[in-house]
């Protein structure tokens, strides 16, 4: 016998599960368009290079899916959307497309990693990405969009917290204050990115490691605690490092209360140049990331010769389901169907206008008929109950008899008697 | 410099195309919906076995992706959702799931095949499938979701056809009308399924090959050209043969006008056991197979000890696409995006002003900001109508100072001035 499990770190969505998951990427969806982004896809497998080039060693070594296939090509299967849609947008800007483009697709990915809370192989993810403008107002856009998602799902600006932070800042705050740079700069990033799952004695360690010594880890310890008071007072910051200071101006005026500045966000893709953000779920005593987002403005140039601006986020399914499960923000989601037309035996008359009741009504709702027409009524309503189905419909010898239609409904028991299809739609289902 | 173009056989699914995607996927769906199916989706790989057991020599030898993952388990990307959604249904049935269960997903399959029209690498299906009744009417109930999908799509009866066979009506005709049976039957069963693309004499040599006699060849050439009074006549028919002659029925009592019975469709996979059906696009001069379907009923049993009849149906994106651009159904899209709000220097109150315009407008249509407020306003007027957006919002100085607000019409150039973004939806985008 074969398993009837799913491919582990994978899952089976079953018409309640996908319920659910139409739900949020409805949401998404809608909020998108909402803000004039434009839906697109790419497709599943790529070119190993593609993500060979810029998406970070983690992923490239530990978690990618590739293989050859017959023709003796590299080809992965997408862990992340980014370097597809920049490949895309490349192809587009190339055709004189007018820019900015504003870009948005919800896909599958996969990654390699051992399944836990958070974390599986297979999942989905919203990217929404602005190519051709390099100001802040693209950055805002997306923070705008992301409080449009939140708030769509139902959620509070205390439950959730975006924190923003700036690669070039992070290199001039490792290179002015700690005396870190070239190749170390890495390092000590992927250090600060793990500083809040890690003990200070811990983070000591791996500090120590990265040969640092007693003042520059001191130096580490007093950048970890930089606030944007400490960032507004440095001189000469560098002319990338002061979008961070402007996007979070341009937030707080937009009524963004819930964005502000982490020392300790670094985002792990080698694609990142400019700001960076990550929200954090605020359940109490489970506070978590959720997902990240950023400035790539120097990735396009992998596919053509020009200077392309981009910036975006990418929340993920896992996580977004985690975030409104733990604040009780999922709506209960009933039958999409709201009819069951029961049926007597084959080729009776009963039969025959049942067939017909049920196709007129799927002019406007969702009608189920019964499969074998010699089954019992009792049988046929137990069924529709079963599935959650509130109403079937009755046409048998005596409705035929008084030209009318039954309506039970199997919330309340109740029976309704109807002259017509279209009375009986009007008065229980049209809104 | 990395290249712009997608892997052989995949599509780059920009947002042109993607807009014709998602409407055939909206289609495909909301006709689901109305029969009563319920979506699900499973994951994209799959153990390898899953396909092994059933899918066909063609597609597991040639076709399927598979490689070994990092903990050394053999994989595939599914080639198709028949076993996936019989796994599925398996463990919904040994969880006690009412029966029969109607579901439906869309999703996309790999097969490694050499690119052509109506064939790619990347293809998406919708899959309907009915588990636990084995009563034609199952049949019946997707082939009338079939018309309806066909009817949303605008396309008449006469634009394709829906041919039916009977697996257990071919081996009956093999062993009684040529005397063929055991293993020569997927061969010839094979050769007959690629009659309609060979000459008379190129199908007369497949036959040779088949180690059949002259009398033999002839019979083939009868039983090619049976009709379904012929199969009337056939004395003994065994009772699988018997579902094709109750289906015909029964959709000729349903008003199934191009429902036909034809001898020489066999359908491909190994799994298939009783009714199986192919749909051809009429295009004249361009008559071909868009997608099929039909009975596994014995599939179930690779997963659990239960005899549980299954059926179903698959139509496929690239197919459903070439049929309705050959019979111009497709409709013109517009942009989803309404308003483009013009932009005014930063920080200035008319940035302000818009920028909140903009906000409210979304709670009824769709809205996108200029992301550059320091751009002339001609700019942004060309940048909205390049991308088709058909109306922009002028909040300036001038507005300001009336406390109005002028909308632009892209089409005709006009310009209205209303007192309130709530008069200026009603008049213009309220339906």
């Amino acid at each position: 016998m074969l398993s009837t499990q799913p491919y582990k770190g994978t899952r089976d969505f079953y018409p309640q599960d996908l319920r659910i998951r139409n739900y949020m990427f409805n949401v998404w969806r809608k909020c998108c368009l909402k803000f004039g982004y434009e839906e697109y896809d790419g497709p599943l497998l790529e070119p190993f290079e593609l993500f060979a080039a810029k998406t970070g060693e983690e992923i490239i070594n530990e978690q990618l899916y590739f293989f050859e296939d017959k023709g003796g090509r590299k080809v992965a299967i997408r862990p992340e959307m980014t370097p597809t849609v920049s490949r895309m947008a490349a192809q587009k800007i190339l055709n004189q497309s007018p820019t900015p483009l504003k870009w948005f697709s919800i896909a599958n990915f996969y990654r390699y990693e051992k399944p836990q809370k958070g974390r599986l192989r297979e999942f989905f993810q919203l990217n929404a990405d602005i190519f051709g403008e390099e100001g802040v107002w693209a950055d805002l856009d997306l923070l705008l969009l992301n409080k449009a998602i939140m708030e769509a799902f139902g959620a509070k600006d205390t439950m959730y917290e975006v924190r923003l932070n700036n690669r070039f800042l992070i290199n001039y705050l490792f290179e002015q204050v700690v005396g870190v740079s070239g190749e170390k700069t890495k390092d000590l990033a992927k250090a600060l990115d793990k500083r809040s799952k890690l003990s200070e004695a811990d983070f000591g360690k791996v500090l120590e490691k990265l040969e640092l010594d007693a003042t520059q880890i001191k130096n580490v310890g007093k950048i970890a605690k930089f606030t944007i008071a400490d960032v507004k007072r440095l001189k000469d910051l560098p002319e990338g490092a002061n979008d961070l200071v402007n996007l979070l101006e341009l937030a707080e005026n937009a009524g963004l209360k819930n964005v502000v500045y982490d020392p300790l966000i670094v985002r792990g893709f080698d694609y990142y140049d400019g700001n960076v953000f990550e929200q954090f779920d605020l359940t109490p005593g489970n506070n978590r990331s959720m997902f990240g987002g950023g400035r790539y403005n120097g990735l396009i140039s992998l596919f053509i010769k020009k200077n392309v601006p981009a910036v975006g986020f990418a929340p993920g399914d896992v996580t977004m389901l985690d975030f409104l499960e733990s604040w009780k923000l999922l709506p209960a989601f009933e039958s999409e169907t709201q009819i069951l037309v029961t049926l007597f035996p084959e080729n009776s008359e009963c039969y025959i206008k049942a067939m017909e009741a049920a196709q007129e009504l799927r002019q406007w709702i969702n009608v189920e008929t019964y499969l074998y027409p010699n089954e019992d009524l009792t049988k046929q309503i137990k069924y529709a109950d079963r599935k959650g189905i509130p109403y079937v419909l009755i046409l048998g010898p005596e409705e035929l008899k008084n030209g009318t239609i039954t309506l039970k409904s199997l919330k309340t028991g109740e029976q309704e008697e109807f002259k017509s299809l279209i009375d009986l739609w009007k008065k229980t289902f049209q809104k």
